[in-house]
């Protein structure tokens, strides 16, 4: 399956999204009842975020991933799977169903409104399709072949970035101040001393945000490719950009940079290499 | 009117309750049509705020503590109130109505959704009511005469903070990583460099998580008893602690420390008075 197939079989792209909504509601069925529940249990899985190595997987987190294979499994087995929770299944189809059940999952364990869904559809070449949930809220963003649009308490509209900006005049978002390495966080710093506005603490959420026109950047490092999947697709339908530092794909993780225009992008771009190389 | 007087007055706290959802419902009209829409209108008011001197003050701001103020000149007439944006308003009765009409401007204009309308009730000596209301998610915290409650997405519920816990267990907010001045963000560093996780960004928000059980502490410092009095009444009345960080009364603002229990609140009050002094 390429993109160019994709393009042009409407039905498969309908099929997709459908498919994704039911993703989102077999995972908010899933995580609900556990989020600021007492039937809690996290258990420390690492080192795997740079402000300390604190990485909480809850019950909610592997449940609503189980819940989401068995809706594909029912609807499209043909397809991979790649979740962060049970790892990669092979498909036949050359789509990939890229999940984070829960994206933020210390927002999480702290009772914030701010962790999301990740529901991605991939062809080899990245993500084609694109959904973030927040269940609490009962928000979700989705962005693919051309559309973005959210749901959430105030109704239904469709999604687009803010557009171009200068540097000065923007709102920049990331979750941790540290950013990432040493050096990553010093490239970090070095563009948010020029904007107008720097937040913290949103995690997928602040892509939502940017897609749907509140914000400007995002600049995050030591992503994992079902972090920013789900995002890339949403932000690009509404306009945006997404890339790693040095301007190219971004689907792999790493070092990502979400932008509502060419010209925050490529102003920020230019400090994050020099200063991360 | 003193605490003792109004603590016998069951009518008048009840009184005091519907009001202040009254003033909430009427806060929720005047801002929502404003929270990520094209009306947003905004002006720089200058550098009360640590990091850098943005605050923007919208349009929503200043009309939603007019409608707030027609709701107790119908209510309340003989009630003082002191409001962030239209300043102060002698009254007869000994209480005094304390208003921000939006908390945390600045990421009411990102558009997160973590900015709260606060509202309380005060005697000469404190708040003895508070409530923290987040319209966009439709989400209320509240909070006085030995009750806390909430309603939001999942329903309503009582309200009680997670209790006793270690520093090295803690989970502690804060809006900004400056904090304040250089001394003061020296001192909330000291104590985060303890806990467990630390997490950004939430604005009042914040509070609302440590009376909800959430969160085990808050440090903030620069605030105006407007940021800190309903927050005071919500979190005291679920069973928590605030102070400033010589141990003293908050309700005038600065520094001030919120906590889920006596063995964080004296771990940290400990570590912030060496640094701070």
């Amino acid at each position: 399956m390429t993109r160019d197939e994709l393009a042009a079989d409407v039905a498969l792209q309908q099929d997709i999204e459908s498919t994704a909504h039911a993703l989102a509601e077999a995972a908010r069925a899933a995580i609900l009842p556990y989020f600021r529940g007492d039937a809690l249990d996290t258990i420390d899985k690492g080192d795997k975020i740079a402000d300390g190595g604190y990485d909480p997987v809850t019950v909610a987190d592997r449940a609503a991933e189980t819940a989401m294979r068995a809706v594909l499994a029912e609807r499209r087995p043909v397809d991979a799977i790649i979740g962060e929770e049970h790892g990669a299944t092979p498909g036949t189809s050359g789509l990939t169903w890229v999940l984070d059940p829960i994206d933020g999952t210390r927002g999480f364990v702290a009772g914030t409104p701010t962790w999301g869904v990740l529901i991605a559809c991939s062809t080899a070449t990245g993500p084609v399709f694109g959904m973030i949930d927040q269940p609490y809220i009962g928000e979700r963003f989705w962005g693919g072949f051309g559309q973005a649009r959210m749901q959430g308490p105030q109704g239904a509209r469709a999604l687009g970035v803010k557009g171009e900006g200068a540097l000065d005049a923007a709102i920049l978002f990331t979750t941790f101040p540290e950013v990432g390495t040493a050096q990553e966080g010093a490239a970090f710093r070095a563009v948010a001393e020029r904007v107008r506005m720097v937040r913290y603490g949103m995690d997928c959420y602040a892509y939502a945000l940017l897609a749907a026109g509140q914000v400007d950047l995002v600049i995050e490092a030591g992503l994992s490719n079902y972090d920013i999947q789900a995002p890339i697709a949403l932000i690009e339908a509404a306009g945006g950009i997404v890339t790693d530092w040095q301007g190219g794909p971004a689907h792999e993780g790493g070092r990502v940079i979400a932008a509502a225009g060419e010209a925050q992008h490529d102003a920020a771009l230019q400090i994050l290499r020099q200063v991360a190389g």
